[in-house]
């Protein structure tokens, strides 16, 4: 049985959960919930700017947890894979002046290019970029997506897939993101998390509602849904994973709401069903 | 390479993809347009009744493909367990009434049934099944649902899985339907369209709409979308298919239109794309 969690020193959000919120008003918020770590997205960059949102970051006392997210690696054209790549060395340089020490990549895809060509160049990305995160300390992370996302948005849909990208370029800096929204339902979840072990990076929590209304922006907040949460929690602890549960809700009906207030309804269900 | 398309001596229509037509509209549609075969969706028969069904498709002409759908055998108690073999045996009667020489099954998923025993279930049912139907001469295929649909509709997401039943089984009466809208983004699918061989029992197309705006309703005509259905197709017919292409479409979109128009470009998406 996976033991139950009594705290909050492994709860981490993502900044994209409370998206209405600036990044200095998550950080206020987060710091008063007593929520430990922080995820930043990109996006939540642009009202301070890269300095002025790691001074705030240092000044919190927040854990940064990762830099979500670079990826989108293949492209129609030569260029457009070029600029993937100084695309993704801008995020790099971004988490080390944070003090990220993770990029999670969502890999990409193009609608009709073949999955098997997209995955090529997604290999062929990860490697460009690898030598130069791993001189900056920086660690990236392939998360598998839903399948409902292999036309556009990653060609990479399992954890089985993405163990093999990270065993064929072997390279430590390499690793996973387990999140239980794109791979709850694979019947080779177990023996994938087992085989993923210290590579596991990162892991992010969330509950896939039913019904689903909206393929992106409906996902709800943790024993709403009907993922088994806790079980594969446990997958990720006995295989090594020692970090933060990470807390990434898309939801249209969330953001919508009071987000101080949402916070609070994280903190309990993270508790009562995580 | 594929082979090209050239005739319709093989495009069959399910009911379901022409939804606004009753089953006497959808057989002179068909039948009109020169499509050779039909697959009838149970909720079809209402109009005419089983009989009158039954009476009306075998003077149409038409080859009767298969009956869709059978299956949602999960159920929180053993009464709904039963009944949902009860019902898959009126279904059998039914296509044995009809001419059908197939079942389609969707074999369901109940929202936080662990999905374990929620296969668990499937399989029993269909072994419930099975001798009943294999009596009657009609033949049940496990459709692999897409894994979106996990969580209410199938616990049985992957041809792998599906291939795992039907072995496990190891009955001559049971197969798999391969669903190119379920199946595309699977990396393992081409291995295991070759490991299904002749228990591939039917094969269904449609495309993958980017973006997609519904979970349910919103497929595509072929070559609107994102799916290699000619590739897929190869891969079957490699494996020794010899049956029909079977144009399943649920849309809210093409739903609204005039569905004679829908069905000549139906036929012509089936030509250039399939």
């Amino acid at each position: 049985m996976t033991s139950v969690i009594r705290d909050f020193s492994r709860l981490c959000l993502h900044t994209i959960t409370t998206k209405p919120w600036s990044l200095s008003e998550a950080i206020a918020g987060y710091t008063k919930a007593g929520v430990v770590g922080i995820t930043v997205w990109r996006s939540a960059l642009a009202e301070l700017g890269l300095a002025g949102s790691a001074q705030a970051l240092r000044s919190s006392g927040l854990k940064v947890v990762s830099l979500c997210r670079g990826g989108f690696f293949p492209a129609g054209t030569a260029q457009g894979r070029q600029d993937a790549i100084d695309d993704n060395r801008r995020a790099v340089d971004e988490a080390a002046e944070l003090g990220a020490p993770l990029i999670v990549l969502v890999c990409g895809a193009v609608p009709c290019m073949p999955l098997q060509e997209g995955r090529k160049q997604i290999a062929d990305g990860i490697a460009a970029v690898l030598p130069y995160a791993e001189a900056a300390g920086v660690k990236l992370a392939i998360e598998p997506l839903h399948p409902m996302y292999a036309d556009s948005r990653s060609a990479i849909n399992t954890l089985g897939q993405a163990n093999d990208v990270v065993e064929a370029i072997g390279n430590p800096a390499l690793g996973v993101t387990v999140d239980v929204y794109h791979l709850w339902w694979d019947p080779d979840l177990e023996p994938q998390i087992r085989r993923a072990g210290e590579s596991i990076f990162s892991f992010h929590i969330s509950d896939w509602r039913t019904p689903t209304r909206d393929l992106l922006n409906d996902r709800t907040l943790m024993g709403q849904g009907c993922i088994n949460i806790r079980q594969i929690r446990g997958w990720v602890e006995q295989a090594g994973f020692t970090g933060y549960n990470e807390v990434e809700i898309f939801s249209d009906e969330y953001w919508a709401g009071n987000q101080t207030e949402y916070v609070e309804r994280i903190k309990a269900a993270y508790l009562s069903y995580a």
